[in-house]
């Protein structure tokens, strides 16, 4: 009975298979053996490229040479298309455009379109932007993700994080929009350079607890910044802590309208976002009647754009107020620039007040922001993806290409850093979006907006987009997390916990720079304290020995304490109690760790007592034999083994019998 | 036949004991067979903690807690004496000196005091410093580690690596000695610190390959800050680059009389230190004469003082020419201040010109070489240790409180930097020292030296102590190394090489931290980018499936990747395909490895394909089901895999036939 075995290793950018290697176990007799079959998928699934059966190597060698060179052909004959539709995605979907999917793109693009407006909108208030800025986001990454985006239901846009972090990059100098649109086009230009230089394996080194720190800080500081829209009073931002303070001072100057119009407003976009729970549209009805299903409908569409509902309501109350009172009770959100933004380079030069800042300038200014802006958007947009691609793998090169150009085109349209954003993307899987395509309707739909709607803009009370700001951070803090972080692994808490408070109380940006930090130094101190399990076994002739098994890899960190056990323990037994080093976990060393074991072995034999390393791989044997160590016992069985320790008790009674 | 099994883990720092379990297997017909006798012993090497035979345990339990009872009591009891004995190791071993000790410690500490004279007044030079500074630091550091050093071998006092580090340091803005002093007090207050917070470790993160190129890289800043004085021109210090510049625009200033004299020195101390080689020494005569005796003594005692010979030779010729001939014919070290220092508190203000500093601005002033000098220090005292301790464990806590203390007291007495030297502790190795109470006579001779013959330092010519120098530092560079990295692992020449070149061009001290990070870069990449083996298998009962493993923990950087890669295995294989996860080394996960691990499993549930894992440690199922995954199939042997592979294939079987 043949056996065939592919083993292949990947490599995840690339997606390219590297190595192909086959081979047969054309024994029948082993086969009818129970025992020896699992013996032989276990053989298998260890280590064949190093087994020693060289005889089944030579047998297959020719074929696997043909199969290579036809594999090789085959690669480079379909790699250079392939690469062509993998970086342009819309050269496969496109000419496979079925005509059912018009209606889906449709009604999905015209869907996050009406979500993006109110929160585009809302978005550059946080920012700290003047309005436009948001809209002025929202249309052209669209257009670019239509035709670089690798994952249909990733809507581009404006996001509570970017604006958030674009608000405290510029904060710290209260720097002006040119620097928000300056910061769009270099956080473009790191993410293209990630993407051209594959180290999309960064984003890997923010962990959950990070990134729930992170995102849970943020929300909080977002919702602190808009409180002061909701009581109406004026605070010059600040810190979180300062910005607190304040309000505690201010608050006798607290605006009854506005507050009022802020939580009822918050209130009933809550209630909206409940509403998709009702019964109705849950109930398991077999066959709804046509009153049901427009009912359901109605409220999946009132539900999803609750927002875009309760500002145009809002600023409609105030305009006619305005008409026939002469003032609204509210603030307004004031005069906005109508129109389209002119397409332009970013600006490279900026002037605040009396002085001229240059490009460097610039870029000084914004620090850390440069590189945290993008690090985050990609962060946030690859997560989404994954979430929404049904496990389906994400080219997360592709999307951090996609997302470059998308900020850098989106900068020459004066736009504030965009990203994919979770709240729209759940929106645009749940309206079935089928293609990237909807994003075409969703800029357009923000387009006529801005050509159109901009002189109406003015009308928007400032606690009505400040509601849908808080309405939709508020689900962004994850204290839930807590419980299955403890319940898995308590000690994860300290990054989560660590990122969380430097976030809030020191600065955003540094707030995750320090989390990770702290959560490296785990992943490290890992690497470099092993655990060792150090236990007595007796061989089958009666030779007590010791088995110590490290659990991991040998690296330089850890080798020299890995040493120091194994020497103590060795001291401890007595020099005739031979050490096996159970060797199944080292799967690499570097050079450091073979110095390290060489002068592990030199100390033994120095002593005279056995050292043995079990189930060492071939290739790790070669490395230890690079440093040139006196001796190198080692065993591949436990047959080899007992072998090998019967050797050292014959040569010990010898020794002992001749005295 | 009744097996113990003692299982402990080790915590280093402290030598204690965290755990102990016993436990008996009392099966006479198991033990009988004897593959499952090997069984046996697979099986309690592999997990006994976890293994379900709670039987056993329940047994095992009474005489377990009492036992730990017990031992707590012990470690009570003995834990303070043993610990004050091991924080000041002389109350250890000085009620246990015998007479023999005399002896061989007054020879090893006379030998190795008349070694650190001459190089305490070149390293004194190369620090940039006044000559009597270099003995200032020779004597007080030897008593303090008399007391507190926990090994025999090391030799406190000032070494070359400390000395160029101090220069490097010194050298940013020329400042004067009270920053080598209060640099001496600062990186003792590290050490200490380091050893209080047992924070040792982090001498291990410095790897082979970084320490290589570090140290290849200081000796030859080293010999070149000496060329000026082997070539008797003037250069002011600077970059390495620059110095060889200013070297070659200067070299027809050439004095050929210092030249001469560096260069003979040089090649006389280099065969001198060659004659320990001579057939004499390593002849094996079985029964050696007395003169042939003597003769090696006496070649042995020249060999190793050889510095102190040619610095007193060249003195006396200089001293003597100065007095008949008036002057001398090479440059000459000129005064030094006479007498013993001062003891008083370590200068924490400074005024250099016109500018006072104050203590934060000084350290302000020394940056990066508060850190980098008591980091290097301590790796290198802690690897001369290492060196002769016979294999024997460091405690790496100890020397570091020590080199602490020892730094702290010298820096009250006009110290630079002190650390073991490499040289001197083969000098004392050899000497065949038996306690570190050789440093006492090491001290004294110091003292005496520093009393009484520094009104004669002055006729020192500057070219016999730059050959000290280089003929000391010429074997630091160790090109040799290249050969074994290549052999073992090629891609560990990347920190080397790059460690090497940064600190020759860039700083020196700059140099290290890059080439760590660079070494620590390859460390995350490899835990962020684990090898995934994947193999085809066929169970006992026909059923094709995949074995996918994994060579490392899940840990956050890695699991994305993970399970994108398994992820597109499955859908690459069809869904009817089991997915078989050998979970042999995933010995640890994390909080965001177990949500990664969820997803996994509920993108395979989804698609409806069997995902099993195999050989999952007990504890790590624990971990997974804290995030409540959908299902977790696991299986502990290969049997119970067929198992479960056979109910899959049973269950798709029965869906094909019921269409």
């Amino acid at each position: 009975m043949a056996k065939y075995t592919v083993k292949e290793e990947y490599d995840l950018e690339n997606y390219k298979e590297v190595r192909l290697t086959g081979f047969n176990n054309n024994d029948p007799d082993l086969s009818n053996n129970l025992e020896t079959r699992l013996a032989i998928i276990h053989l298998s699934s260890k280590d064949e490229k190093e087994s020693k059966d060289d005889v089944n190597r030579t047998n297959n060698f020719i074929l696997l040479s043909s199969m290579k060179s036809w594999l090789c052909r085959r690669i480079k004959k379909t790699c250079k298309k392939k690469l062509l539709y993998k970086r342009i995605p819309i050269l496969a979907w496109l000419p496979q455009y079925r005509k059912e999917f018009i209606a889906n793109d449709l009604v999905a693009g015209v869907t996050v379109g009406l979500t993006v407006i109110p929160q585009a909108i809302a978005y550059a208030n946080v920012a700290g932007l003047p309005l436009q800025y948001g809209l002025y986001s929202s249309f052209m990454a669209c257009f670019v993700y239509t035709i670089l985006g690798s994952c249909k239901d990733v809507p581009v846009g404006p996001t509570a994080i970017a604006a958030i972090l674009t608000r405290e990059t510029l904060q710290k100098s209260h720097l002006g929009p040119d620097f928000a649109v300056l910061l769009t086009f270099v956080s473009g230009c790191i993410s293209l350079l990630m993407g051209i230089l594959q180290l999309g394996f960064l984003l890997d080194f923010i962990s959950g607890p990070v990134s729930v720190g992170f995102t849970s800080a943020a929300s909080i500081i977002i919702a602190t910044s808009q409180m002061k829209d909701i009581l109406g009073i004026n605070i010059s931002g600040g810190k979180f802590l300062e910005v607190w303070q304040m309000i505690f001072e201010k608050i006798s100057d607290t605006r009854p309208w506005d507050t009022t119009l802020g939580i009822v407003c918050i209130i009933v976009l809550l209630l909206l976002r409940k509403a998709k729970d009702l019964p109705i549209m849950t109930r398991n009805v077999k066959m709804p009647t046509k009153i049901q299903l427009s009912l359901r409908k109605l409220i999946w569409l009132v539900s999803t754009a609750r927002n875009i509902l309760i500002v145009v309501i809002c600023a409609v109350i105030c305009w006619l107020l305005e008409i026939y009172l002469g003032s609204s009770p509210v603030i307004l959100t004031g005069e906005v620039k109508a129109g389209l933004p002119n397409f332009h380079l970013p600006p490279f030069q900026s002037s605040t007040g009396n002085e001229t800042y240059h490009f460097s300038d610039m870029v000084t200014e914004l620090g850390s922001g440069c590189l945290v802006v993008p690090l985050l958007s990609l962060l946030e947009t690859i997560s989404i993806a994954k979430v929404f691609n049904d496990g389906n793998p994400i080219d997360a090169t592709q999307e951090m290409l996609a997302l470059g150009v998308c900020n850098v085109i989106s900068s020459f349209v004066s736009s504030m850093p965009v990203s994919g954003g979770l709240s729209r993307g759940a929106v645009n899987h749940s309206s079935g979006v089928r293609t990237t395509f909807g994003g075409i309707y969703t800029g357009l739909l923000v387009l006529v907006s801005l050509q159109f709607l901009t002189p109406y803009l003015r009308y928007i009370p400032k606690a009505a987009l400040a509601a849908v700001i808080i309405a939709a951070v508020v689900f962004m803090v994850e204290f839930h997390v807590i419980k299955p972080i403890w319940r898995t692994k308590k000690i994860d808490l300290v990054p989560a916990i660590v990122t969380f408070l430097c976030c809030l109380f020191v600065r955003l940006e540094l707030g995750i720079v320090i989390g990770i930090g702290v959560n490296l130094l785990f992943l490290l101190y890992a690497s470099a304290r092993p655990s060792l399990r150090v236990q007595k076994a007796t061989s089958i002739n009666g030779c007590e020995y010791l088995v110590i098994t490290p659990d991991r890899s040998l690296v330089f960190p850890s080798v020299e304490y890995v040493r120091a056990v194994i020497s103590k323990q060795g001291t401890k037994q007595g020099v005739t109690v031979p050490i096996v080093i159970d060797s199944t976990h080292i799967q690499a060393v570097d050079f450091t760790a073979a110095k390290g074991v060489k002068n592990l072995i030199e100390d033994f034999s120095k002593r005279g007592q056995p050292l043995i390393f079990h189930n060492l791989k071939p290739s790790i044997i070669e490395i230890f034999r690079g440093v040139k160590p006196s001796s190198l016992k080692c065993s591949s069985s436990e047959l080899e083994l007992n072998d090998c320790l019967k050797e050292y008790s014959d040569i010990s009674m010898t020794t002992i019998s001749r005295y």
